[in-house]
């Protein structure tokens, strides 16, 4: 194998110290998938490190410092040094975009940047490189994970704003100085950024017009839930006769609508266009180790190049039998002791019962029940011996279920 | 600008004149974007046309005959001719997958095939680059749209199977032949594919156990409901103790599950990992344009080469007065006329009202309205006038509400 890919890393706050873990376990896999280790070759803090020994013994500068100054003057250099750049903040290129990417071009080093939008969701390599194509109408979601975690609470428990905030706090979904995310220029700097990529238009923050979510009332919720409506705080871009609208506001959505569903600190983007009607991408907008893992999925993008062609790392045998959770429709006779002798079949298998209701009486009679999970091979045995049963009408149909329940 | 790329174009089906098409259209956008215009410098169908002849005079081979043979002998010359090469077709990856990427990775060029699964959705991209370097857990999702139609129609109408088939076929979201959508098989192939990239690790279609629809009945479904559950053909690859396992079967979800509301022909794929938690991607499965797009993405990033850096193609203006729908809450003194009152100065602003609720009495009386979409110049006019009225108690409280109803 090649040389060690040297990774100076710019900041060590919570994303920092997760990307160095992260890249400490996947360096081999990273490795392997590239054909270059990555190791990180030295640290710059707030209180420690010099910039220029790091960047002279560096291949690849990650940026996890945040905030416009002094990460601008990092980023810089480090393209005008030729080093490429993976970054996860969202400030600098909200507000300093044209000149870095112009620079970066002028150098010929990549700038990546997938973590400054919603977390693990991929959603800017989709805008750059899958539909790098295709004339995007419309990108709009949910992209600030406090403010999702403050409505859903406010919406399912009737709290107050400040309630909700605080409880948001409490769980370590809103920081100390919760400002910027509940004022809605957070999800601003976001959308400047996704509108840029969507319409390929120089976008900064300062044109996007946001509004928070302070004032929403407890009983906006409450009247709006009557009428089937859901609150989130949205950012939109959209293409318009004459130009561009890049927004951020608290917007109710009907029921039914791809993002009602969006709970808590998740971050969902819809992505609307003639040729690919509608892709939508939901997940974790935020946390250490997912904002990590975006920023690790752009340095293998660098280490990589050109797309690598599939290359097999194990042979990972197929586990025949599984544990399924089973939905079990049996017809059976209309008499008492039925569901005993059933019960005792599925016991007799260590199949335990989720749920079950009696529908229908006499010659419709039948028990449909939810098992808990358990080995395909012992549901089959169950199944067997049920089928020997006097008191079953018909064949038992089985259909796979899972067991999980979300609310 | 560089010489033009030439694109040898197999096959000229649905996707294939869609695929035509949509180049014709972006070509100038791709080569603004890339640097290098595409063209189709020739094009095999069935009946007409010559393989060596089209790639002796082509840069790059789009491949969207379909089924194994002859694309399989396609591909290799193709990829032994230094030519990269995109491809929708999911069962010459499914069956020959070893042997193609094996063949691509000793020539050292391209084999791309986001097309291959779930139409529009960037999902292979995702697990290649994205997620290149996290340790997945589990792949798994709704990948066929005909038979989610065909589910979705039977929960909806209590349709019998057959029914709803003949209404899928109506649509044109099944074939004539509908039985690999149907049993599984399709489901399957595309499961072997994500699974291989999922977990770095040789999956054939052989490999894969799967069940279809058919003997579904609608009383399942019916019974189904009152638990609270929604049927889906389910393609599952997940890491186990001792290996993997992947499988396609129809399976019960609980409300509240991500994949729960994903209706008709639509896909969805969700993504588990330690490292990401769980990210969940979903639209348009199948269909032309959105297959074509898909194919084109690819065109782009191999045209592109390593990821470009961003770069503005117009500069579009910001459009301040944007068309909204309205959320209206209103105190207003609890006596005759008020609404009337108040209708007239949302008339005047030529605003309409979608739907209105009147609620409380006396000291807590209020009006709680959507209105339809609006200028929000007009809208704000409108709040100006009333503000001046005496029949309201407070401010108005607005917010913006998108009109669209889905079910």
């Amino acid at each position: 194998m090649a040389d060690p890919v040297r990774i100076g890393l710019l900041g060590r706050g919570t994303v920092g110290a997760a990307f160095a873990e992260l890249l400490a376990e996947q360096a081999g896999a990273v490795g392997s998938a590239t054909g270059r280790r990555p190791e990180i070759s030295g640290v710059l803090t707030r209180s420690d490190g010099d910039f220029g020994a790091i960047l002279e013994s560096s291949d690849l500068i990650v940026e996890l410092i945040g905030g416009a100054d002094p990460a601008r003057q990092f980023v810089i250099d480090a393209l005008r040094a030729g080093r490429p750049v993976v970054t996860a903040n969202k400030q600098l290129l909200a507000q300093h975009g044209d000149e870095l990417f112009a620079i970066a071009r002028e150098a010929g080093v990549q700038l990546r940047f997938e973590a400054a939008v919603a977390g693990a969701i991929p959603i800017v390599r989709a805008l750059q490189e899958s539909f790098g194509a295709t004339e995007i109408t419309k990108v709009f979601g949910i992209v600030n994970g406090t403010t999702n975690f403050i409505l859903s609470e406010m919406a399912a428990t009737g709290a107050a704003y400040e309630d909700a905030l605080a409880r948001a706090q409490e769980l370590g979904y809103a920081e100390a100085d919760p400002a910027e995310d509940v004022n809605g220029a957070d999800a601003a700097a976001k959308m400047a950024i996704l509108a840029r990529l969507a319409f390929h238009t120089p976008v900064t923050l300062s044109e996007v017009a946001y509004e928070g979510i302070e004032s929403i009332q407890p009983d906006d919720l409450a009247y709006a839930k009557e009428l089937g409506l859901s609150l989130k705080l949205l950012g939109v871009a959209e293409r318009l006769k004459g130009g561009i609208s890049v927004r951020v506001f608290p917007c109710f959505l009907y029921g039914g609508h791809p993002l009602s569903p969006v709970e808590g600190p998740f971050n969902a983007v819809m992505v609307e266009a003639p040729a690919i009607t509608e892709v939508t991408m939901s997940g974790p907008g935020a946390g250490g180790v997912q904002t990590a893992s975006a920023v690790l999925g752009d340095v293998v993008s660098i280490l990589a190049g050109d797309a690598p062609v599939h290359e097999t790392r194990e042979e990972l045998p197929i586990v025949a039998d599984v544990a399924s959770s089973f939905y079990l429709h049996l017809e059976v006779a209309d008499r008492p002791g039925v569901l005993a002798r059933i019960a005792q079949v599925l016991g007799d298998n260590e199949i335990s019962v989720k749920s079950v209701v009696q529908r229908g009486i006499g010659d419709d009679a039948r028990l449909v029940m939810v098992l808990h999970e358990c080995l395909e091979s012992r549901f089959e045995a169950a199944v067997a011996a049920l089928s020997e049963l006097d008191v079953l009408r018909g064949a038992p149909r089985a259909i796979r279920a899972i067991e999980e329940e979300f609310v």
